[in-house]
């Protein structure tokens, strides 16, 4: 009786279904996958990944911890008994830590900073002090400084532009940057650039601290003693193992040595907690800083130099760590060399609870459901592969020398690569390759939030709407689709995006679990389960999504690949970027006027004595119509693409399968070899890292970056690259269509 | 010898000034009045303005002061010295002073408001605690009242709907508001409207403290324990004496009984300095109040209610007191029926050297200067008067009291009210009736910056294009042409202007002496001569400035009212209101249309239970025509007055006359008899204090506040009176048009 009740039950499931269109299925293929993905659903459970995040948060787990290991095993453990061919990747890489750190303000009032975090009753884990990685910046150069310290808000080139007006400058002296504005990375890089002899990052209660809100334990928010560890390696040049740019920390790798290594820090940095900051900002003497740099400390920003200098010491044990990467493999029923692959990183500054954990439980909770349903027999076509990253927080170590490891295979087989890096209440979050883009609403559109029981993309699509203007309401009403982000740095998509040209995607929840635990002793179970994902009901809401976008993929009679979104978003960037150099042009000709004019000397406080800027050299006319042909036959293609590709049904095996392959392995065109102007080893041409901005993406990033920098003759240079680069591209997707005419 | 060399000198003198035109001038006489205020300029001594400053901020000097009358009478001399007709003109008005002020947090850690600001060493008049009036708010309402205290941010209305989505209520409870965000006065008031029964105003460091810059003695900025006084009287209804609305507070005018006052707050009011309020701040609970509403005080702002009570006991002596106007008036040689009138106030809430001392000592020395010369046979072609007003502070006591008192002769006499109220070094502003633009724009022209040389007019020009975005610089880009603003409250000019149309202007230089000392004991002449004015250059500036603007109104041919350009602002304004209605409308049917799909709902966090907003009312379309034609009409006139002027030099001397009175009386006829609505003391249509906004000016304030307020049936009254009075005016216009063809 209860057989066939449950086959009545699953022809009225499998007919409602039928009516539901989702890209890259054969008419008749859809409702059967549907069904699998309902069958997925039933796997997650919330328990599991509770238990799990509780054992994986129990005691700190950074690179070449103890429970770093330990949680590689415990995970390895787990793949095997759901099914996985495991295997733990270890690679030798160089991991600085502390040795011996001092900071003081001298003079009449000396300060001795604290440089510790404090023990709370109510975090069961913040008392494991001799586990836990002091504060600190990895890759910080050693050092041992004495100088008058200057306050340069976040530390980004125009603050510089700023204090150089106001008379100030920063070499042989130690800055003091807010946390903010840019990527860390970038701070003592632009001082260092400048003439800083040394830097101090600070958390300013104003973004991370009780502006924001109750601080903990009381909230959720930073408290004043606490301390936002993280890497300053400067990642937008290469991230991975700093000794083998290029190629995996394998036993037999050439290895540069430290001296050869450029982007270890050039001077010494240290973070410290706005408790700490507090004397020392109070040292400043000279001027009232402009009220956009000005924090929330009860007193009065100065941008320095100090009355009295500071000292700074720090020296660390530049050690080999080994890291332990855990590759779970499911070889796929059909299509076993293409690799549907999916990661987050397993190791965490502390006890890393949100960041990386709860992004974690939520991929194992997927590899369990699909190896569950691959014992009854519901196995993907195509091959998944499970990672789980270590060594992602000090420069996406575990990734990078694994994807560097197996560059030339990925190459050929790597059909997606999906990332999550921690999870919590709120909004899906999507970045990556827009050729993607449809194939994201179509997911998120069937995952329904937990809180409100509408899908994902209905509540987003709230949150965009009710945020805009009156004039974005107007426009966006009705209008259920979620434009996704463009992919900077910032986690392990990086190696597999902007080095080899992979599709990638990064995917997670985000906007009501905030809080100021980040890289802090107190990211810890305790701290996620009070104010970021109570009761895991957004783990499983993100293994849902990520899970639905492995099966889609990995069962896809077409991959989902909509080449045209990805060329009207580039078509986009490029009108933004003919836009910026028409205004930037339009900009300095007023500014110069104004400056011949000494429109600025007059409007001037005179007491401030503020130094005015010099004319700014024109900005010249170029030549873009290479790209905008480029572009034009691009567009053409992907036109012509996607009527095509509605007939794909009539396809034999061999040429669906060769199609497949021209589809997913088209965005490697995007690649210049030569990779980008001071970074060879970033070579997609549409994504990157900014230069001066770290985690901040740069689209088009040579082209931009020329221009934002006024280096026309790269700019030109650029152009060409660009041009030929959508022309391979536009290569690829020809080929797939002529596919269609044989 | 010395004889003719001056002659020769003079001649080539008035030869350059014959060149340059001034409007209202006959072509012969123009070089003349140039001749006359280079005269003046010599006149004016930084020397003697910083002596009276000295003498009249060496003590507490608030109406009811020793000090106050001591002051009347030390100018009143002066100005007889000078050669006026000198009167100290005395009305007895209510003036309410604390006899009991008491603020406590109750509860396991209380606190008792210290409400007492401290003498400092660096400051020589910051002891005389005996003579200062302590810390209050003139015109709050007696009270003892214990309850939970709710932080409303500015505590406007808007604030109100904010708080009821939070699902907060005042009603019962004592609400503690920032300063700022609108007029004081506006707290309170709106307080009770909700219902609180109590009210703290309190300066955040973000805006009158540390964040601003250095705290005194340090810096010019408030100090922690410092305290801004005020009134919190109902001004927007109407000013003055609350026992009298309408009439002088003389002898035997019939007064209102306290209890028939409606202007009078209707629950305590006690204004607090950012120490007295951190500990009351930080007992509140309940959410944390959005980022816009946050400060500078290091904790999480709250909105309450407070874990514990707040006892608040407030008693004051409900006196009469009289105050010491002075009124120095010299007859004009040709015409002294016709009064160009300038004035500041004198008394301060404490030493009140910057505000208003700083304003009244220019006027002085303009005031001595045109006494000198008139005593060498220079005198004024119209009857000047110099009016030192007292009792500003409370309630612009004193020349409302004189201007009520005075109102049939200053309808039929009063060509120009000229006010200033306190002056720093900086930039010119002006606002004002928009007929004086464009001679407000030839005197600014005429005026030597003292800091850089250039005129003060270009000075502000450069000022506001840095200022301005790159779209702005381009627009703005060679066009020195200064708008002036709108006259909201806030100063003297009120009754002149709002009330009975006369003619009003408001000058001062500032926004390069920002400080904290506003309504401080520490607004002082050693503040001053620290931060605000050193020197007083910008005192000798100010003397410049309005000394012309006296001259040229006082000896023009054709007085210089150029009411085309009043037109066209009009046309402004009126166009903004429309503009205003659309965008309203189109707001609330998105809005309408969100809240009908739950969008709000559903983009909230539902952990913060917030109350979403039913749908609105649509908003009707509005027949504007008629306003419509009376503009078309009033701009037809305007164009045509300004043709026929040009041939003013024609009219004969009668005639001259007659043009002049109707030109100086045409700003009358924008007033309505009946005034605006809730506020009949308030007469002139297109500019009053908003009702909600106490000194924010409303322009076309029926209008607009009838459609903000969603008052359709009275926006169509207003429509109604708007178009009478402008076809009102447009008569008097056309009168004088018809002079033309006599």
């Amino acid at each position: 009786m209860r057989f066939l009740f449950t086959i009545c039950l699953l022809a009225s499931f499998l007919f409602s279904f039928s009516q539901q269109k989702i890209s890259g299925f054969f008419s008749g293929n859809a409702a059967n996958q549907l069904a699998v993905e309902k069958e997925f659903d039933g796997y997650l459970n919330a328990k599991d990944q509770d238990t799990w995040l509780q054992f994986l948060s129990a005691r700190p787990h950074h690179i070449g911890s103890a429970q770093g290991k330990l949680n590689a095993e415990y995970m390895a453990n787990l793949f095997r008994q759901w099914g996985y061919d495991t295997e733990i990747a270890t690679y030798n890489v160089l991991f600085p830590t502390p040795k011996f750190r001092q900071l003081e303000l001298l003079g009449p009032n000396p300060y001795k900073a604290k440089l510790l975090e404090t023990a709370l009753k109510e975090d069961r884990t913040s008392s494991q002090l001799s586990e836990q990685l002091p504060t600190y910046n990895a890759y910080s150069a050693d050092g041992d400084v004495t100088a008058e310290l200057v306050f340069v808000n976040w530390g980004v080139p125009a603050d510089y532009e700023v204090l150089e007006k106001m008379g100030i400058s920063v070499k042989g002296k130690i800055v003091i940057a807010k946390y903010g504005g840019s990527w860390r990375g970038i701070k003592p890089k632009v001082a260092a650039e400048h003439g800083a002899i040394g830097c101090l990052i600070y958390s300013d209660p104003h973004e991370d601290g009780y502006f924001q809100g109750d601080v903990y334990p009381f909230g959720p928010f930073r408290p004043e003693q606490s301390v936002q560890r993280g890497s300053v390696m400067d990642m937008p040049v290469y991230p991975g193992d700093p000794t083998t740019p290029f190629v995996g920390s394998t036993a037999d790798a050439k290895r540069l040595k430290r001296e050869e290594i450029t982007t270890i820090m050039k001077i010494p940095v240290l973070p410290i907690s706005y408790e700490d900051a507090l004397p020392l900002l109070k040292s400043l003497k000279g001027p009232v800083v402009p009220e956009a740099w000005r924090g929330s400390l009860p007193i009065t920003y100065h941008a320095g130099p100090s009355e009295n200098k500071v000292h700074l010491k720090l020296a660390f044990n530049w050690d080999f760590k080994p890291l332990y990467n855990v590759i779970a493999t499911m070889k796929g029923s059909v299509f076993p060399d293409e690799w549907i692959i999916r990661g987050n990183h397993h190791d965490g500054w502390v006890n890393g609870a949100s960041d990386p954990l709860s992004g974690m439980v939520a991929e194992m909770d997927e590899a369990r459901a699909i190896g569950e349903m691959a014992k009854k027999g519901i196995r993907p076509k195509r091959t998944v592969v499970f990672c789980a990253w270590d060594g992602e927080e000090p420069s996406l170590l575990g990734s990078t020398e694994w994807v560097e490891d197996h560059a030339e295979e990925l190459k050929k087989k790597a059909v997606l690569y999906l990332n999550s890096d921690g999870n919590s209440r709120g909004f899906i979050g999507f970045g990556g390759s827009h050729a993607l883009e449809k194939y994201v609403n179509e997911v998120a559109s069937e995952v329904k939030d937990p809180q409100t029981g509408v899908s994902v993309l209905e509540r987003r699509y709230a949150r965009t709407i009710a945020n805009a203007d009156v004039l974005g309401k107007s426009k966006l009403y009705g209008n259920r689709y979620m434009k996704i982000g463009a992919l900077g740095a910032g986690s392990d998509y990086s190696p597999f995006f902007q080095h080899l040209g992979i599709p990638s995607g990064n995917v997670g929840f985000g906007g009501e679990g905030s809080g100021g635990e980040y890289h802090s002793i107190y990211d810890s179970y305790d701290h996620f389960i009070r104010f970021k994902d109570p009761g895991l009901q957004y783990g499983i809401a993100l293994a849902k999504t990520a899970g639905r976008m492995m099966l889609r993929m990995a069962n896809a009679d077409v991959l989902p690949f909509d080449y045209s979104i990805l060329t009207n978003t580039v078509n986009g960037y490029f009108a933004e970027i003919k836009s910026l150099i028409e205004q930037s042009r339009t900009q300095v000709e007023i500014e110069n006027k104004l400056i011949a004019d000494k429109v600025y000397e007059l409007a001037a406080d005179p007491k401030e004595n503020l130094k005015h800027s010099a004319a700014k050299p024109s900005i010249p006319f170029i030549d873009f119509s290479t790209v905008e042909n480029a572009l034009a036959q691009v567009k053409k293609t992907t036109d012509l693409l996607s009527a095509n590709l509605s007939k794909a049904e009539q396809l034999d095996a061999a040429s669906l399968k060769k199609l497949n392959q021209l589809l997913y392995q088209a965005e490697q065109k995007l690649l210049d070899e030569k990779g980008l102007p001071r970074r060879p080893w970033y070579r997609h041409q549409i994504y990157a890292p900014g230069y001066y901005t770290g985690y901040g993406v740069k689209t088009l990033p040579g082209l931009r970056e020329g221009i934002e920098e006024s280096s026309w003759a790269e700019t030109k240079e650029r152009i060409d690259i660009l041009s030929k680069v959508l022309l391979k591209f536009d290569g690829t997707l020809q080929e797939a269509i002529s596919i269609f005419s044989k």
